[in-house]
């Protein structure tokens, strides 16, 4: 170790990858505020007012609906982990990353898994999920609202009916789509949910939100087993965070401030004019990558606002292209997940990051680089196309 | 919900119990710094650095020690998910609440649980151990070294060569004891051990730093069935936060700005005199409460300098003592955990929270609240035991 370990500095970056996206000021300031205890009535009280912006911004009743102490990835676990026991049939709806790795989380849960595949950039066909379930009686199906690693958006109307029709229960990934777009928890009955913090919602990473369905906390509740995570066991955190208040673990108080900040950020915008603002930015980003000569890789039907994939073209080496993006320009853009590594780049526009100004500068920063490159992107038509969609 | 969520707005509060403990202006500071990518260079710099400070509070050479993303009770899982598969003997050691907790957990990782119990408010002799490895081999043996819940110090020194002669690995709770008295961890031999941010390391909780010994790596890495948790395996973080970089979760950018600097305190700080700190506003505290006619929970020669457990006069209610001291004082301490309950109440005086100011603050209140209660407790003949006590 240096003897001196030096003064924390910060260098500024545009954060338009895949998360954590921009954090506005008013987020950052509260987690400077001062720390209370877990225990303590004022931050019982805070957490129950997050849990009601947390059911405002899922559109649900849910009961059980609240922040987990970690980040996505324990959001998901802890879905897996409250449901499934020791030999319980899961179908897994796979078409990214993030499918993946439900397959792996509910094998390590004991679960036993049918795996349905898709093309990476592609949505499920209702029919695809209504053939699986046609042999076969799954306690839980699960798949991805917004799939992060490709950019897919995922209808749930008409698998949800399916679904239920066969007495399962659905669980969804909404990590990248709350608060970016409806999810609408009550409406698609959804019986358990897991989201991030650092997406959509722009807060920093470090919490993620859950919803329990009726229905799934009744299946939790009726457990033969234990749930092998004490740390996730929601029958536990339900006595810490609902009336019991009973010593559970220690939240992480200070990320809380800054979640309850981020949720009342977008109370204060709406719902509507959140998602309008998503949609619209996506449009223009969309224009002017598509007027620059470069391809999505997922169908203008089927695409996320707040993430786009965009098409690597042949000539080039994407992860330079990116360094010199975050070097040069102080912008991050993700690279491929998987299948898709080297093949697409990731361009977030999510919660406050997804802003005019910050289109503008990537189109033109992108327009720079691929010049360098060899290739055409004319920054003109770029912006102009932009410019019409922002005003559409 | 109300229509508008209120501006946060914290009250003031002196961190006087189990932890969360007081957190320095510059630790809230960095908490406000800009966000950054979990994969940016910068970041990952950053927590190299984070590990670095670690290794040094440790005192280990461990190239496994790393912060998880995830409070205590998370870097509790993670040692025990990690350590045991089904079927694996484990002797827990119970003298207090989270050895009891250390049971349930080992249990839920499908181990085969053999458990010992002391005296809640007394140290494990090393016969009790030496006793229980007679006719048993354990994979692992788990012990706390600063009960939380108990204010009791235990030796490890003499337990480790026992448990290593018996040819078993060490598992070893330092929550509350890391940055406040020696841990050791090379020096004593220890082979997996978690502890928190919020104790005496005065970080905001949401950090749980691990470390584990190449013997506990190598066990890891041989086993024949994966880590239960996918978000705690530690195989996977290790290609994270190791040369490989590789996405595992999104790390708690943030909490991680807070406890670089909260390391960075400690560093500047020194250990011997934080230890000797530590050591002196206890022995000041003691000295106040016992001149005040208090009695300690613990013998003094087994007591912790971070926790003090003192126990409560017959006569009194110490939770409507404890809410008036919250509401009229805004000082925080805790009340008895499991079977101290309304026997003992907690006093923490942790990282930033001991410091001569919070102790006589909090001699001459409860002096006040006894007093109102029939209860003679003498201000002046408490605050000049604890200005002796100062001084030497």
């Amino acid at each position: 170790m240096s003897p001196y370990p030096g003064e924390l500095s910060v260098p500024a970056r545009v954060l338009l990858g895949p998360g954590p996206s921009e954090v506005h000021p008013r987020v950052l300031r509260a987690q400077s505020a001062p720390l209370v205890g877990h225990l303590d009535p004022f931050f019982l009280d805070l957490v129950n007012q997050v849990k009601d912006l947390l059911r405002w911004v899922f559109e649900t009743e849910n009961r059980m609906t609240f922040p987990v102490s970690g980040t996505g990835t324990a959001g998901m676990e802890s879905c897996f982990a409250n449901l499934l026991e020791h030999g319980d049939r899961i179908l897994v709806c796979v078409n990214g990353y993030f499918g993946t790795r439900m397959c792996d989380i509910a094998v390590r849960c004991g679960a036993e898994v049918t795996r349905i595949d898709q093309e990476w950039g592609k949505a499920f066909e209702p029919s695809a999920i209504a053939n699986a379930l046609k042999d076969n009686a799954f306690k839980v199906v699960s798949i991805v609202h917004a799939e992060t690693s490709t950019g897919v958006l995922q209808p749930l109307e008409e698998i949800s009916r399916l679904v239920h029709d066969a007495g399962s229960m659905l669980l969804v990934d909404t990590v990248t789509s709350l608060g970016g777009c409806p999810v609408e928890i009550d409406k698609q009955n959804i019986d358990a949910t897991y989201s991030g913090s650092q997406k959509c919602l722009s807060a920093p990473p470090g919490i993620s939100p859950v919803s329990f369905s009726e229905m799934a906390m009744d299946c939790i509740r009726r457990r033969k087993t234990a749930v092998q995570s004490f740390y996730l066991d929601m029958t536990l955190i339900d006595k810490y965070y609902g009336s019991g208040r009973a010593y559970h673990h220690t939240a992480p108080i200070s990320s809380v401030y800054g979640f309850y900040e981020a949720l009342r950020l977008a109370h204060e915008e709406g719902l509507q004019r959140r998602f309008e603002r998503h949609q619209r930015n996506h449009r223009a980003l969309v224009a002017g990558l598509e007027a620059m000569g470069l391809s999505m890789h997922v169908d203008a039907s089927e695409r996320l606002w707040m993430l786009n994939t965009v098409q690597v073209p042949e000539e080039i080496d994407d992860a330079d292209l990116r360094t010199q993006l975050l070097t040069e320009y102080g912008i991050e853009i993700g690279g491929g997940l998987g299948d898709l590594k080297g093949k697409v780049m990731r361009i977030g526009l999510m919660g406050h990051s997804s802003n005019r100004r910050n289109v503008t500068l990537l189109l033109s920063a992108l327009s720079v680089l691929l010049n360098q490159r060899g290739i055409k992107a004319d920054a003109d038509t770029a912006l102009a196309a932009a410019g019409e969609a922002f005003e559409s």
